[in-house]
């Protein structure tokens, strides 16, 4: 489109944002945002995608961020937009996803005025946006436009908030695209210092997160685990590359009493795009700092900061083998118990090579996560920020970044009821995504962290908290009220058809797996 | 209890918050508030009500608010919990509603670390609660718990936030009750002053809100109305009393040029618990200001303060009958057409007095509310912020409050979707509430926002973010999942069964209204 096309800053800015590689845009507008909502009628080149509720507009932000290596766009309305949006932004901030928050605010002479709608959008999105910014007029608009592509690209959201009027206003044409600063590499002194350590060390160890969790960043660290270093990740990462041939680490123990008998004996800890491992919450008397007292603890590569080249690096460093076979294994068919770990067994019969998997189960992922280790090589996306409700809308995104992969959604019937709209959308986008919602009726994880808390034995009234089973939920009702065609898995031989069918079709399903 | 049995920082704070007059505690907990839930078993006056999204929390206890007059308490979990109710929270700022939010936070050591779910819920919670504090001992948050009653009964949401520690640590006893600082009452001066600008005035004009708009407030605004002085709402009240037999007074028009005109000619404009009227968006070349130009305004009661007692005294002040008959009217059946319209005269003729109307059905909710003014007597609650989607949750706290009225949930398929796994906690609740979904498969309101914009003529894509008629969601199926009886009508006769079915049994029932 030429400029003389162009006719509204809005117009400006979705072309500025295309130009910068944008290329989705999910959505819930309001009457703040309409200018751009009919500015993506002449830009072909950005996508978008209807949600009903703006969890699931940012949750699929995340996922397809993940999946893409690249920020979407979010239309989010004012304030209470960017609240609904805000745990799975949360989310999204620990697994440093690229995403471009746009805001539609009321008019700049509006907001003064304290219309009903109005409130403090940056101090709201300031929480979970590493990099806010207001524009006061077009021509600020689409040169911050460019500038929060670039931020994305740094892994976190950028919050865009866009008054109305510099989206009405004319054009003031395409905003130039600014480059995304790229980290120095790790210099080869933290290189050789590191290998040295290494050398001196009895039991060293090394933690991942970032991007040294897919595959480049994990064949390095295969070879530092074959000259003798331990490889761990985080409990929770953005994306884990795993399934067969693939290198396994360790990962981090969820209770901190676990993780702190796993970890001890380690004299020295390596971070590569992490920060030393604290314990998911506090509990009375329990450790929270899980590095072993006395360990040396050093930096390998900064979060956000090449991973995966560092750790090819000191694999040199540490004359480490050039690469590492990892064996397939065979699959172990499911076992005579009908639990999660079930659901992972014959997963892994039947998951396609290149499947994601949009995790947030809670205490039904763990068993899945551990039984399908050696399926066909698949991406684990995991909930980073401990806000439950995200796998269903991570899902639709990760399906809409990558078409051709087949994606399964492993939520509970707690977690999956935070956002069942998300049906709806994949739905819509006939989004290639099984979801299999594990309904056990309860906050399960809560049962077991309610006597690790020190809160005592549930009486009814804190049994009623924890329990979901009144009235239980029909999800195939309720998927099938969303427009999904839905079945439920009552034992291996069911979930094994259901699932099977699924696999051979394109499309959503949902599968109930009733575990009581 | 006697103090000897409060064994926790949590026992302490829930009879602080039951001292107090709290009744009531809308959840959806964590780990970091399994002290909290466990306290409910040792608090028998607090009744625990989960549900399974924040925001319905939150809708609800705002719903609660508006018609107990008095706070409940929400249990929300860190950062993301508070998240995911902001918006039926800053719906609840604009209402006024009084609300206690108990936020459970990492404990205090653990916070420093970072861990996962950590995020500064003090900034987000301080955009939609005037009371924001957070404990360092269980002490101090026993003291402040029963500050934040005090401080809700102001007419806000207060918010404490309570690190883990503090609720596991020992009791610290029951904290002392805290007096609600009264409003002075208007003073005599003022009524004077406004009194005799009314007497001089050709067109005086008073606006209502806040308690001005119950009983009390509109039987004196009729005495003024008597006297030639005309009264109007804002168009968002958080209460507004209405149905045979009680003074109606004009609602403020959403569209601003609407507005303006209808106040064409206004030369003295008297706020009573209000502040001057704007239009709810900005639109290029309308005005967003309603007052007329050159009209006086004067304050007769500040916002919170006293407005019932401060009209009763202005209409003494203007020598006003001391009271008005309004006389009841016949109520019209349906006409012909079928549409939102027909929904309020059928619902008109079988609403029973005393019910609760929770509206947040946007174009539909107008005709409705139209129609409805002659029914029986009843209270209509408003969506005060803007934010969609708390039209379910507010009826579920309103039935909570009054268990003897019925409770009817006005809401569009849009605004419905945003939180509809409400209707599990209704169900669950066996809440007396019918909601009725207007089903005509799109944002309608937004339709009518794009051409006001200046955004133009829909295209393709931009049609494809204001339609949801792809695919059509199923709320029988939806409704029946979560555990209730529904039904759909497709015109007026099939309405009035189950309209008429509904009102004869207790219990939530939902009737999707089939409009296209």
């Amino acid at each position: 489109m030429s400029q003389a096309e162009l006719y509204t800053g809005a117009d400006a800015l979705m072309h500025t944002l295309e130009a910068a590689g944008v290329e989705m845009c999910f959505a819930n507008p309001g009457t703040s945002e309409m200018q751009l909502v009919t500015a993506l009628d002449r830009t072909p080149g950005v996508r978008p995608v209807l949600a009903l509720f703006e969890g699931v507009v940012t949750g699929a932000a995340d996922g397809y961020g993940r999946m893409a290596g690249k920020p979407a766009a979010t239309l989010l309305h004012l304030g209470p937009g960017v609240g609904n949006g805000m745990a799975n932004l949360h989310n999204a901030r620990r697994a440093r996803s690229p995403i471009v928050n746009l805001v539609g605010d009321h008019a700049t002479d509006h907001l003064k005025l304290d219309a009903p709608l109005t409130s403090d959008i940056a101090a709201l999105a300031g929480t979970v946006s590493g990099w806010v910014r207001t524009a006061q007029t077009a021509d600020q608009a689409v040169t911050l436009a460019a500038e929060a592509v670039a931020a994305a690209h740094q892994g976190q959201s950028a919050t865009l908030i866009l008054p109305a009027d510099t989206m009405w206003a004319d054009s003031p044409g395409v905003g130039q695209p600014v480059a995304t600063p790229q980290p120095k590499p790790v210099a080869s002194a933290t290189i050789e210092a590191v290998a040295k350590a290494i050398k001196g060390a009895k039991a060293p160890m090394i933690l991942l997160n970032g991007h040294s969790t897919q595959d480049d960043g994990l064949a390095a660290a295969a070879r530092l685990n074959a000259v003798g270093v331990r490889v761990m990740c985080d409990g929770f990462v953005g994306r884990l590359s795993r399934g067969a041939g693939r290198f396994a680490p360790d990962r981090m123990k969820y209770f901190s009493e676990q993780a702190v008998e796993d970890l001890a004996g380690t004299d020295l800890l390596v971070l590569c795009e992490t920060v030393p491992p604290v314990s998911f919450f506090a509990y009375p008397g329990k450790p929270s700092v899980l590095t072993p007292e006395g360990a040396e603890v050093m930096t390998l590569a900064d979060v956000g900061a090449g991973g995966p080249q560092a750790l090819a690096d000191l694999a040199e460093a540490l004359g480490a083998p050039k690469s590492v076979d990892i064996p397939r294994q065979d699959l172990s068919g499911p076992g005579p118990k009908w639990n999660a770990a079930t659901v992972g067994q014959v997963l892994a019969q039947h998951l396609p090579e290149g499947a994601v998997i949009s995790d947030d189960a809670v205490t039904a992922g763990m068993p899945c996560y551990m039984t399908t280790q050696h399926a066909a090589p698949h991406e684990w996306l995991m909930l980073t920020g401990g806000a439950i409700g995200q796998g269903l809308p991570v899902a639709l995104g990760a399906a809409l970044a990558c078409p051709d992969r087949k994606v399964v959604a492993l939520t509970g019937d707690g977690a999956g009821m935070y956002m069942p709209q998300t049906l709806w959308s994949m739905a819509r986008e006939q989004a290639d995504v099984l979801t299999i919602v594990f309904a056990n009726h309860a906050y399960r994880i809560l049962n077991i962290e309610l006597g690790r808390t020190g809160a005592g034995e549930p009486g009814p009234a804190a049994e009623a908290l924890l329990q979901i089973d009144n009235p239980r939920m029909d999800w195939l009702k309720i998927a099938e009220g969303f427009g999904l065609e839905a079945s439920r898995a009552h034992d291996a031989a069911s979930l094994d058809a259901h699932i099977q069918s699924a696999m051979a079709q394109k499309g959503p399903r949902l599968i109930e797996v009733a575990l009581e």
